[in-house]
């Protein structure tokens, strides 16, 4: 049994000022919550029915509820066994430019943003750097699209123009007419420049981006969707 | 001025079972229109608010209606200047086996069978074909995802294992540890089966796979997106 406010709480979680006060962010489900205790991210409370199997280290933390609470915090369509509070990641400073990083200009969608994060954690890529109107990478939808990559890949919010402008590393921009990326030959750092879902990358970023890469399209549809694009570009520019 | 039936007739056709017997699908907002007019889709009748700027020749046949009204018909978190109402296209029987074909193996979201409409369309596949349990392609949020795909791409439901068992051409099959397609060689026909999101390509439909391909992971998520994996293999398979 847990009381109203708590309930209360966890709802106000779903909105982004409350996170950004509370610094703290939801995670739900079986496979997530278990990808959480693996995780070095600090855990504040976690919630679970009698059906989710908690690890015996953390066991005598855990709070339990029914379904219908579960129910009654979740925003799941099918809320799944166990809900957690979890410490955000302090922003991580020191950026590695010895590494590829992906710099997104204006991701709105937090599908999007989620698709992604779990993206560059398929490819071995461990920083994201976001423009500060991007999508927020602790919300709830986003964190869920990670499929619990969220646990392995830094995304820092910092001013874009400026990052872009101080690197000294080579900046890769994904834009239309650029070089086919999939005759691209490999590389080993850089940053990739990711745009807007409509917009694709702003005025002000373009300037610095030493060189485009596109996927050429063969039939006519106008664009594609802002993940599967970073996709196919980072296995083409990571291959083996 | 609308009637409340017109209303709840729009809102009905958000539901499979009175699209499937009335034979239409429901196409919102300025740009999917737009396409819409330039399809050779029949359709039975456009809503449109003053801001929409209907083509010549259709605009006598046009209602017009309020925001308001328009609000009450459609489901986008921002109704967009028009709706339509527009006849499915009937399924098509016969494929050409010597393109490339997207066989999909229970795909479940709306979202990503849309996305993955709108990868075919960049790609230049005209057919898709479906297991019969696959989401809709007239489900709205599908139509929405394809960004206007849908009315170039032909998606037929059938029994995906009778199909592959009378098929001629190549299969692949996107599975783990297949041949990695970051390194094959261009194909210009065959069939390329993708499987669930969650539980890949079943094992009914696993022997008919001549050929098993994988996106190599570098990092440590254990899968991607269907519709992203759908791009990386297909951007690889295409490749010039």
């Amino acid at each position: 049994m847990i009381s109203k406010n708590e309930i209360k709480y966890i709802q106000s979680l779903y909105h982004k000022k409350t996170r950004d006060k509370e610094n703290v962010f939801i995670v739900e489900g079986q496979k997530m919550v278990t990808e959480l205790f693996q995780s070095n991210f600090g855990i504040k409370k976690v919630y679970a029915t009698e059906k989710y199997v908690v690890p015996e280290w953390y066991s005598s933390a855990v709070t339990m509820i029914s379904d219908i609470e579960l129910g009654k915090m979740s925003r799941l369509e099918t809320p799944n066994q166990v809900l957690a509070v979890v410490e955000k990641k302090q922003q991580q400073q020191r950026i590695d430019t010895e590494q590829i990083i992906l710099a997104l200009d204006g991701i709105q969608d937090p599908g999007n943003l989620g698709t992604i994060i779990r993206i560059a954690d398929w490819f071995g890529i461990q920083q994201i750097v976001a423009s500060q109107d991007s999508a927020d990478c602790y919300n709830p939808k986003t964190v869920q699209a990670t499929m619990g990559s969220i646990f392995r890949v830094d995304v820092q919010y910092l001013d874009l123009n400026n990052f872009l402008s101080q690197s000294k590393t080579k900046i890769l921009g994904a834009l239309l007419n650029g070089n086919n990326v999939l005759q691209h030959s490999s590389i080993s750092k850089g940053i990739l420049v990711i745009g807007n879902e409509s917009k694709g990358i702003r005025e002000n970023i373009k300037p610095y981006i030493n060189e485009a890469v596109s996927i050429p399209a063969f039939g006519k549809a106008e664009s594609l969707n802002a993940a599967v694009a970073t996709g196919i570009i980072l296995s083409h520019l990571i291959k083996k």
